[in-house]
C-alpha cells in the first residue's frame, strides 16, 4: 500500500511510527504545517501533491476538524483512493456521503479510531452485527470528561482544577468546549448508533448535556445516593426508530460501568444472541489511537469489506420510551412543576420518572434563567 | 459452505438454530446420541458419515471431552475439513497438533468460542497482535466461579449453597470440579497464551489453584481490606519466556476486575501500542458461545486466515518475577516458615511479597497436612 497522511500532529506521528515496522504499509507523502526530520523528503504543504498523485492509493485524514478534511476526503474518494480517518467530526457530519462515496467508487471508507481511540469497537459492531441483532449500545465515550468526574469524586477537586490537570497531562485540549459539552460524545454515538443499526443516526438531533457546570454538590449526591458521577452515552432500537442521548447519569457504584477509572472509555453492546458485549480501554492518545489506524489500514490490505454499511436511510429519534428518574441543580429549580418532583433540597430536584424529551425541555427552561443548571439521569 | 455437526448439546443447538437464518452456511449432517425432530433427516449416529462426506467442507466439533473430539477433529482435517471448535479442552491438549495439521492441509482451523464463550477474545488478539506486541493478558475467564464468589460475598452464601444455585441456573455442571478446581481457566490461560505471544504454553505446567474450599472467612478477609476475592488467570512475557499461573486472588475493590458481577467474564490484554483493553460479557451459555462459533465459520467463509499461529514453539513457563503478598488460610499455618509472614490471625497467614513458585511451594506443603488449605494472591 502506497499511502500519504493528511496531517502530523499527535495521531500522524503515531501513524507514521508503527507504519514504519511494517512492510505492507509504505506512507510516501505527509501534508503538515511544519517540516521535521522524520517527514524530510516526503513532506509537502499542498494537498494536491496527495490528491492529485496516481501513485498513492489510500489517504489517511488524521488532520481533524470538519473543514478541509471532508473536501480532501471526497476528493480522495473520487480520484479512485482508500481513505482511513480517525476524525470523528467529519464522519459524524457527512457520514452519509462518505458511505456512498466509497461504495460508487469501489473505495474502502474505515474510521475505526474515531470512535474509543484504540479500543476495538466499531469494528466489533460491524463483527457482532452478522448473524445477529444489535439491540443497544452506550456507555462512556469520552475519557476526558470521565478522568475529570474521577479526579472530583476521588480526591474532592473543583471542576476548574480537575480540568486544568486533565489539560497538564493532555487528555483535554486548551479548548474543551467539545468534550466537556458533549459534543464529542454525539458525535460518537451518532457514529456508532449508523454502524449498529444500520441506518443514519442524525447528530444534530441528539439531546446532549455534558458536565461543564458540574460542582462538587452534585458529586456529593452521587456518594449520598451510593452512586458515581458519569458522562454516558445511551441508544437503542425502538419500534419506531433509535433513542439516542447523552448526559450525565448517577450508576450504582457496584455496577461496572461506575469502576470505569481515569481517562478510560468503556462502550457495551446488547445482541440477541451474544447477550451483553463492554469494550475497556484508552479512548484517545497517540499510540492506541494510532494503532486502531494502522489496523485499519492493514484490514484495508487484507481484503476486508471495507465500509460500515450501505443502509444509511435517517432514523428516527425516538427517546419516548427512555424514562428515568432526573437530578436538576439550579438557582431556580422552583420552578419545576411540583407534580414530577420526587424529592428537593435547596437547590437540587429529583424528578418522578420522565422520559428523556420531557426531562431535557425543563432543562432548557432552568437554563433560561440559569445557565449554569445541572442535570443527570439516575440509573 | 456445506457444514455438519458433532454434537447437539447446548452450544450445537444455538449453533444449529443461528446458522439456519444464514444462507452462507448449510449444516447438512448432525451427529448426535439421540434424534429430535430439529435434526430430523440429518441425524447421524456414526462420526464416519460425516468424516468419510466428501461434501461436507467443515465440520464444527461442540461435543466437549478431549476423546474422541480429537481423533474426529484430526481426521477431518486429514480429510481436507476446515474444523471449528468451542472445546477448550482439546484445543489446550492438542493446540500444537491442531495447528500443524492446519497448515499441512490447508484447512481452517478456529476455536473462538473455547475461550471466553460470546466475548471476542481470541479474535481481538489475532488483531491486536498485527502490528503490535502483546506484553500481558489476564482477567476473569471463568463465570460459574465468578458467579459463586459474587454470591458468597453478595449475599452472605456458604460456598456450597451458591454453587448449589449455580448449578440449578445452569451455570455450574453436574460434576463442577473442572471449574472450582480453576483447571478450566487455566486450558483457557494455556490458548490464550499460546495465541497472544506466538508460542505454545502447556497448560499442565501453569500452577493452578481453585476455589473448592473457600470459606466465608475467606470472604471476610476481603471485606476487611476492602477488596474483591475473584479466581484470575495471569500471564506475561518475561526475558525467558512465558509466566502464567491461576488462582484466587483479593483485588482492591475500586478496581474494574473486582466489580465484575455474577457469571461475566471480563478479559484484558495489555499490547505496547494499544495499551490495556478489556473485554466483558457472558463467558459462556447457548447463544453468546453458539454466537462465536457461527462468526468463525462466517470468517471462513469470508476467507479470513484461518489459523492462529503458526509459531507453537513451547515457551518456558518462568513465575519467578511473579511476585505478590499471599493470604493462605489453613489448620496448619503455623507450618509457615516466619520469616515470611507478615501476619497472622487464627488460621490466616499474609505473607511478604514472594514469587509465585515460592507460594505454590508452600501451599503444597499446608496440603499435605490440610487437604482444605486455601491460597489467594493480594493485588
Amino acid at each position: 500500500m502506497k499511502a500519504a497522511l493528511l496531517g502530523h500532529g499527535t495521531i500522524g506521528v503515531g501513524v507514521d511510527r508503527i507504519a514504519a515496522s511494517l512492510p505492507e504499509i509504505d506512507i510516501v507523502r505527509v501534508l503538515a504545517l511544519e517540516t521535521d526530520d522524520e517527514i524530510l523528503g516526503r513532506h509537502t504543504f499542498h494537498a494536491d501533491d496527495i490528491l492529485n498523485d496516481p501513485e498513492i492509493d489510500t489517504v489517511i485524514e488524521v488532520m481533524g476538524g470538519i473543514h478541509p478534511a471532508w473536501e480532501f476526503l471526497s476528493r480522495a474518494m473520487k480520484a479512485g483512493k482508500n481513505v482511513v480517518t480517525a476524525n470523528k467530526a467529519v464522519v459524524a457530519a457527512y457520514y452519509r456521503e462518505l458511505v456512498a462515496l466509497s461504495l460508487e467508487h469501489h473505495v474502502a471508507f474505515r474510521c475505526t479510531a474515531a470512535v474509543g481511540g484504540g479500543i476495538p469497537w466499531l469494528v466489533s459492531l460491524e463483527r457482532e452485527k452478522r448473524g445477529d441483532c444489535i439491540r443497544k449500545i452506550g456507555g462512556i465515550m469520552n475519557g476526558t470528561t470521565n478522568f475529570i468526574l474521577s479526579r472530583m469524586a476521588r480526591d474532592h477537586m473543583a471542576f476548574n482544577d480537575a480540568l486544568l490537570e486533565a489539560q497538564r497531562l493532555g487528555y483535554a485540549e486548551k479548548d474543551p468546549s467539545a468534550d466537556i459539552d458533549g459534543d464529542d460524545v454525539r458525535r460518537k454515538l451518532s457514529i456508532s448508533a449508523s454502524v449498529a443499526y444500520d441506518c443514519f443516526v442524525d447528530e444534530t438531533k441528539i439531546p446532549t448535556a455534558g458536565i461543564r457546570f458540574v460542582t462538587t454538590d452534585d458529586l456529593a449526591f452521587g456518594t449520598r445516593t451510593h452512586s458515581v458521577l458519569k458522562l454516558a452515552a445511551f441508544s437503542r432500537r425502538t419500534e419506531k426508530g433509535v433513542s439516542a442521548f447523552v448526559s450525565p447519569v448517577f450508576i450504582p457504584s457496584e455496577e461496572l460501568l461506575a469502576s470505569v477509572p481515569e481517562n478510560v472509555n468503556l462502550l457495551t453492546l446488547t445482541a440477541e444472541h451474544s447477550g451483553e458485549l463492554s469494550f475497556a480501554g484508552q479512548g484517545a492518545g497517540r499510540y492506541p489511537t494510532a494503532k486502531n489506524v494502522v489496523l485499519d489500514l492493514l484490514d484495508i490490505v487484507s481484503g476486508v469489506p471495507a465500509f460500515y454499511t450501505d443502509h444509511t436511510a435517517a432514523a428516527e429519534i425516538d427517546n419516548l420510551e427512555e424514562c428515568y428518574s432526573w437530578y436538576f441543580r439550579s438557582t431556580s429549580s422552583s420552578l419545576l412543576p411540583a407534580e414530577i418532583v420526587e424529592e428537593t433540597s435547596h437547590e437540587t430536584a429529583v424528578t418522578k420518572k420522565l422520559p428523556v424529551p420531557d426531562a431535557f425541555r425543563y432543562f432548557s427552561l432552568l437554563k433560561e434563567t440559569d445557565p449554569e443548571a445541572f442535570i443527570a439521569a439516575i440509573l
